[in-house]
């Protein structure tokens, strides 16, 4: 054995120098998948679409019992996860569900699992979480392909939309969330679990669920609590995200949302909401009492509705902008989408979600990106805040509303009066060149 | 009993629809009051003020053992508390403490129990926090009405003044820090009781006490250590919020305050803080060496000092500005809180905390509002970074601080600049039409 | 012994009015120690320049067993921690260290431990710090000496580098990481023991790890660990700061740093690199498979090389201002920093990390400071982030660093048209006398 595990290890610091099994040259997923090009690690994000078995690795086909002999030593950690998990352990006389299940057992055509793999054997949470789809975008099932699917995608800042893709993942594998290889539900059950993505702007659930009643007393007592029990009423003295987003365990987080994430201005008696909005009390209920609970709601309707008018009137000054040839660059001036070719012709300015500017980042003036950021990150800061009980960040995120509309107004103004004494000057600058073909432009789209 | 469980389930079921208890048409408390209308969830945070019941819950009385019977359904968590708690099991033969002593018994006229309820048991607690009072503001008994009492709360936007009550409701309800129903003491002894609340700009002390020494042992070790034992020396390797600020569990803050939590420039060393210097040095000499912890307390008072004179420097700036009549809008151009009509003759500006500009968020110039952020963000966030013993925070607080002087200062150029040429082309505009008229001030008391 | 202790009690009492003992003319250490004063608190942060014992303390001289007598009464925290250490209880039948061997036996002339003192039992240790010396800073060695070496540590405000100090204290004491009196290895493995330090600008160690996979999992279920084992593959599900960056406890930090803290735009592929290349990934290889490793790794050298390339554009921007005399001072028009006299006469305008400009907070232009701050805080922050697998801060960081890129090109084209508007006019100031000899000036210098 020892002289055999000796080899093994010595083979497998020779392929010391071995790259990533991606294809070298291998194109992007989706729609625009011809436009840009993957990182190494996207391979493991999206296995499914990018996994390319190690052909140097060590060769031949084991059995379970072989697999774990060899990386009980080459690496303990995930070893030890798997024997503590129901899968080495299953009970009722099953059999151990043993590495091959998961990664095949060539161990030079060896896999990742995707969601489908892992949906063999678990086919209620698999269903329940491609349900979402029914719900549209946002939703975990949707996540990578409305990702890599959107127009600003092909033409961000790679870094960005890489990173970004990091936690789109959670559609095309398991480990986004359960810990590979233990995949205990009681991990999954704690707020840790689905954290790693849910946090920062523009989706601060992380620093909203803790700055909560119920988050704090997570902090000081849940290390102690038994998560081995299901999410139901009276298990716990506060609820982690699962408890109220994923009703009882349910792999579905979409059925329950009013807001959308806090991107639309929605009409949250809808008969639809109206529906929605009976789940959710229901949640609240397990605990408090039902005229709480519905005051809390109408606390988080307000807190909407109030932040819209912000938002309306900060869009409406960038309209009025727009109408009168303010803007800077305007729609033509700046490069179109890639994909958007016919734009060059017919350039159309959108401003605002409902006009489809679900990104404005870049090649865009100051101003739209300020309104832009104002929605994005301000605007879904408060929101996470009023919808997770976090009142001082809704405070802190009005007050930064209030911040960025005094910023938009103060720079429009200052727009209409440089404009005038340009034109008086007759001195305007046609932005195009700098903005279409500039080092600006190209920086963006090096390397996609 | 089955039978009539689920009658009232279904009579709470058949409540669905009941709003919040608080009437429809309720006036705001506090000298006020007549001006603004407080949310539905205020009810919650202040319910000797607001909470009216719910006449259309289940009728009846109730004794304590039938609360419990149905509630171990209804809401089992609440139940669950209070089992834990010495409420339920108060030895030495005395009677358990249910539910109709703080809720009273008749299901259709339930009251939230407010300080004074809890102060009829915990007199001596309710005293000490009483006894705040006589320090003033800030302290957690004046909390809530030197909240609405401020004339800036009439006039500030409704989502910032309303989250700000949340906390505030600290002076009018006792689960602020106490977790319902399970009141323990060995949970108000860590941090998190407190930190619900004091976190987040102007107050970051979750922040500046978790980057701490002190912070970070209580995060490593803290779960392990036995919270029932007293907050006295020896019992705790490391101090929590309780240990410093209400030492042996007195629940009075107020006592040991010098720098007023940062919001004045006092003298460190008058007779009163000398007092207070000493209660202080006393408290961190239970670990360490006197010497050291005079040390750090002059560490503290440099770090003041030092902030200080950067926003003496940044209030020169604006009152020379306001002397030369730069700032824009000036006072008599821009709308005076409500309660003030009288300065809509005779307009008076105020700069700085020492003229009485508690709040200058809104409805003032750009410059002012930097300032009053540099005050109220910057400067606050590092004086309670030295406090706590947060370096790094201190560091970056007085970079922050520079920053904001920068700002200032560079404004400050601008605007006369400015100024300047508008008056040498005669085309200063009167802002007083946009300002005591517009948008803006109709957006930001809608609705109050 | 009642009575003693009481005596000894009383004298420290009576001591309350006592100051700190080091000398109240004590000067700075240093190579520009005769220009900066150290406040009280330095002390404490290096024992080794400026402790002096108190002369005003109990006098005599103890034995160990004395001072646990009465410091049990005194300051039972200290005593405790001491109790629970294996100084207390070394086993083998030696001898207990007691506290006269690190503070000495003469209560009229003890001492604080210096990393010397801790080295004369710990001597592995301390050796292998020291060699840390050899790779350069930043390291842990070199940081008390390398900050206040510095030119800028002179001309900086005096509360910001004071508290950069705490910190760099690492080099002059040993209860940066360890706790006192505890000193326990299971403390020193956690990652709270490095975070104390590594947190905020320019170095989120803490957000960004906290915010990876391994962090969240660490949070979740690290309280349960048992972290008496060493940091080898195998004994945890995932690793803290020490199991990477202290290999198997080394305490030599330096020997796998690649990147040096994101400060240099380094070539990844040198031979050191290419050593230091294979240490990396045999840390990761310990539980994750070699291409995942690799993978990983490319992914931190492409969003340097991302980071780099917009970091460059905006030096670029930067050097062209100066080329044209656009900056605002400019060298020359500015004070140099006290110890580069010379300056006066030959000015010399340093942009960038590589032409020497470690610091450009004070006493520059404002978009030279906005370079400065790009650097230090957007880009080293989205560095962290990758390096510790926390995605959603890449891709916030990198937003950053274009938004800090948009700001110094439009501040830049703002400055040439400013500028040539200004000469036009024939009223370009001289901005000299501000800079060199205004209030701004005079206020940085003070007191230091």
């Amino acid at each position: 054995m020892t002289t055999r595990l000796a080899m093994l290890i010595a083979a497998a610091v020779a392929a010391g120098s071995a790259q990533a099994g991606m294809d070298e040259d291998a194109r992007g997923v989706g729609l625009y998948g011809d436009l840009w090009r993957p990182d190494p690690v996207h391979e493991y994000w999206d296995p499914g679409a990018y996994h390319r078995p190690e052909t140097e690795a060590v060769e031949g086909v084991f059995t379970g019992a072989e697999c774990v002999e060899c990386h009980a030593d080459v690496t303990p950690g995930i070893v030890n996860g798997w024997r503590d998990s129901r899968h080495a352990a299953p009970g009722d006389g099953a059999e151990p569900v043993t590495c091959a299940a998961c990664h095949g057992a060539d161990h030079r055509a060896l896999r990742f699992p995707t969601p489908t793999d892992c949906g063999a054997c678990h086919g209620e949470q698999h269903e329940q979480m491609l349900d979402e789809r029914r719900y549209g975008f946002p939703s975990h099932a949707l996540a990578m392909e409305r990702a890599v699917d959107t127009k600003h995608f092909v033409d961000k800042p790679k870094p960005e939309v890489t990173a970004c893709l990091a936690c789109h993942s959670v559609a095309t594998k398991c480990d986004s969330c359960h810990t590979r290889h233990r995949f205990d539900a009681a991990e999954a059950r704690r707020p840790e679990a689905c954290l790693t993505c849910h946090s920062g702007p523009p989706h601060p659930d992380d620093e909203t669920y803790f700055d909560s009643a119920h988050g704090r007393r997570y902090l000081a007592e849940g290390g102690t609590w038994d998560w081995s029990k299901p999410l139901v009423k009276g298990n716990y003295p506060v609820p982690s995200c699962a408890y109220c987003h994923m009703r009882e365990g349910r792999h579905q987080v979409a059925d329950k949302a009013i807001w959308k994430f806090g991107l639309r201005d929605v009409n949250p008696r809808t008969a639809e909401n109206t529906v929605k909005r009976r789940r959710w009390i229901a949640v609240c209920t397990d605990c408090h009492g039902e005229s709480e609970s519905v005051a809390w709601l109408r606390a988080l309707d307000n807190e909407r509705k109030r932040a819209w008018r912000l938002l309306d009137e900060a869009e409406d000054l960038l309209r009025d902008l727009r109408a009168d040839d303010l803007l800077y660059p305007a729609a033509g001036e700046r490069p179109p989408y890639p994909v958007d070719w016919w734009e060059r012709f017919w350039p159309r300015a959108r401003i605002g979600f409902h006009e489809g500017q679900a990104s404005a980042f870049y090649n865009v003036s100051g101003i739209e990106r300020r309104y832009f950021e104002m929605w994005y990150f301000e605007s879904l800061g408060a929101y996470k805040a009023a919808a997770h009980g976090a009142d001082a960040q809704v405070a802190a995120g009005h007050a930064d509303l209030r911040r960025a509309l005094d910023d938009i107004r103060r720079e429009a103004e200052a727009l209409r009066e440089l404009t005038a004494a340009e034109r008086a000057a007759g001195k305007r600058v046609d932005p195009a060149p700098l903005w279409r073909a500039g080092a600006y432009t190209d920086l963006n789209r090096e390397r996609n």
